[in-house]
């Protein structure tokens, strides 16, 4: 059932997507790079929702830690219902991304990004969309029409279009090389996972649960988190390990589960020990990784392949997304009609 | 047994804490007010955690719609474990928000903020912290030792403090008149729900919850949901009322319940068909107002005092503090002894 969704089709047309994407926007993408290097831009500042705003997170750490730019994730209710926004400093980028480019508390924030006089750009799957005519830089998802109501495909091509963006800012051609190999990387984790279905049915009666990550991950948890409860109607709160252990760490009781994404990299040092926590403390851990130790620690397990940590992302949600799909599967929900939200939801 | 908890004491002391620091904390928060002036300060960066965290939501607000200026929430891994900080423009305040001021992750922050030239600025409750150190502006809470784990005292102490410095900045005298008068109306909102202990009763058995709010008491959202985790092992995720219709939406069903922050101002006629909305899928509606048809609304009703809308999240938190307290004592547990967690919480 699962499987003839159109959801599932469209998780596994991922590879396909950001293929196409790599073909057809590095020009696009060039140029925004070279626009904010023109305009000498010093900080960006990003209006995104839902699904969005979680390649925005992507977003905040990569451009800061590969491009050392501050990125700030706006808060549209202040261009909107307040009619107060912020005054940002000429030396600002004001990025919109968004599926649809429809909705209008995101196209406000960048209809005043250009009154204010800040360079704009849009990262959109609709080149007639409101958003996309505030925006001087347009970059296309190409992702097609995504008719699933849970965003993957456009998420996956969001964060290939941030990653690109930020090697070609840092003119560094190794990362644009890599990006070249992200299709096949997307691939092979789809088969790596292909036993989702079978490792979801444990779930069947889970009412809630956390997902853990941090730095470049961030955005994983938060978007595994939001898939499932879009789709399968179950709590899931996304932590970074360090605010998690200022306070909600305390909502640990044995066989509480515990999604912890958490690759090879930077922060694995921190997070190993952080997941010993919480196996101490009878967690039901569910790991994904590409470290074998950190697997190994999973009561379940998602692998995916080994690649540097800027670039995990992009592998690390696929099981997320297969594993929503099929929780809700196991659930007799259809993943293809989640009950009361509308794939374009127009906020203020 | 909730009513002799230190927790309860120190809730009561709110009204006390921040009249003493109106008294004695004008002139540090009138320098910091010119210093960021004569800087030419054109942008803020905070770095927080946990309930300090939660101040700093409604410093991005409230700094963003009465004095204009971008905040950022700044995230603390990029300059610990990646070592890749962001470069700040030199027009950038820095600014360290920490209970204790020991955290080493937002240290780390300040630390760097000042290495690149940008003016710091601490708001703690410890004078001789590592935080304070690295700052050029100290501001000092001055709520007494907080003896409770779940932090309420210092929370409203920093709210208080980053309202009275919007009020500085904007020269706004009726804004700093006004703010004297908080310690009363916190005091009449303690009156106005001495019931929540009986009303607590009713959600005993609840296992998972979502807090609503938008704009300033987005802050009041996260810090609600964060004393409900940490004193009651109860998931409690806080929400947007905006991104809540971009997917969490399909979360609710027949007696979910959702604590809806929604006080007297710009935001209300956006939110109130939203409750109307959620009333009509027979969710549980908890209404913190002080609008008397929000609170209608509501099958639980929180009141307080009449006040602007900024200033409302130093009152809605209140009945929050107290729906926590007592929602842990309903289970029996001792909320002067959350599970798991320290007081003071050292991240990287």
């Amino acid at each position: 059932m699962g499987s003839e969704s159109i959801l599932f089709r469209e998780i596994h047309e991922q590879p396909d997507v950001i293929e196409r994407f790599a073909q057809l926007e590095q020009g696009p993408v060039r140029n925004l790079a070279a626009g904010m290097r023109g305009a000498g831009i010093r900080q960006v500042v990003v209006a995104a929702r839902g699904t969005s705003d979680n390649a925005a997170r992507y977003a905040q750490y990569l451009l800061g830690a590969n491009n050392r730019l501050p990125v700030m994730l706006t808060t549209p209710s202040l261009f909107t219902l307040y009619r107060q926004p912020p005054l940002f400093a000429p030396d600002t980028l004001v990025l919109g991304i968004s599926q649809s480019g429809r909705s209008p508390d995101i196209v406000s924030v960048l209809a005043e990004g250009r009154r204010q006089g800040c360079v704009t750009a849009a990262i959109t799957n609709y080149a007639g969309s409101p958003l996309a005519e505030q925006a001087d830089h347009l970059v296309i998802l190409g992702a097609g029409e995504e008719r699933s109501i849970a965003a993957t495909k456009t998420y996956i091509a969001q964060l290939y279009a941030v990653a690109l963006l930020s090697a070609h800012l840092a003119d560094d051609a190794e990362g644009i090389a890599m990006l070249e190999g992200a299709p096949d990387l997307v691939r092979q984790t789809l088969s790596m996972n292909s036993d989702v279905e079978r490792l979801a049915e444990r779930y069947r009666y889970v009412r809630d649960c956390v997902v853990v990550g941090r730095g470049f991950n961030y955005s994983t948890a938060f978007e595994i988190a939001l898939k499932i409860k879009e789709l399968t109607y179950t709590l899931a709160e996304p932590y970074s390990s360090a605010d998690f252990l200022h306070g909600p760490v305390s909502l640990i009781e044995p066989a509480f589960p515990v999604i912890m994404v958490a690759p090879q990299g930077v922060l694995l040092p921190e997070l190993k020990p952080f997941v010993r926590q919480l196996r101490g403390m009878d967690a039901e851990l569910l790991c994904v990784s590409n470290d074998p130790e950190l697997l190994r620690l999973g009561r379940t397990r998602f692998p995916f392949p080994t690649v540097p940590e800027w670039l995990s992302p992009l592998l690390a949600i696929i099981p997320g997304q297969l594993f929503a799909l099929f929780l809700a599967t196991a659930r007799d929900f259809d993943p293809d009609r989640p009950r009361t939200i509308q794939k374009v939801t127009e906020t203020l």
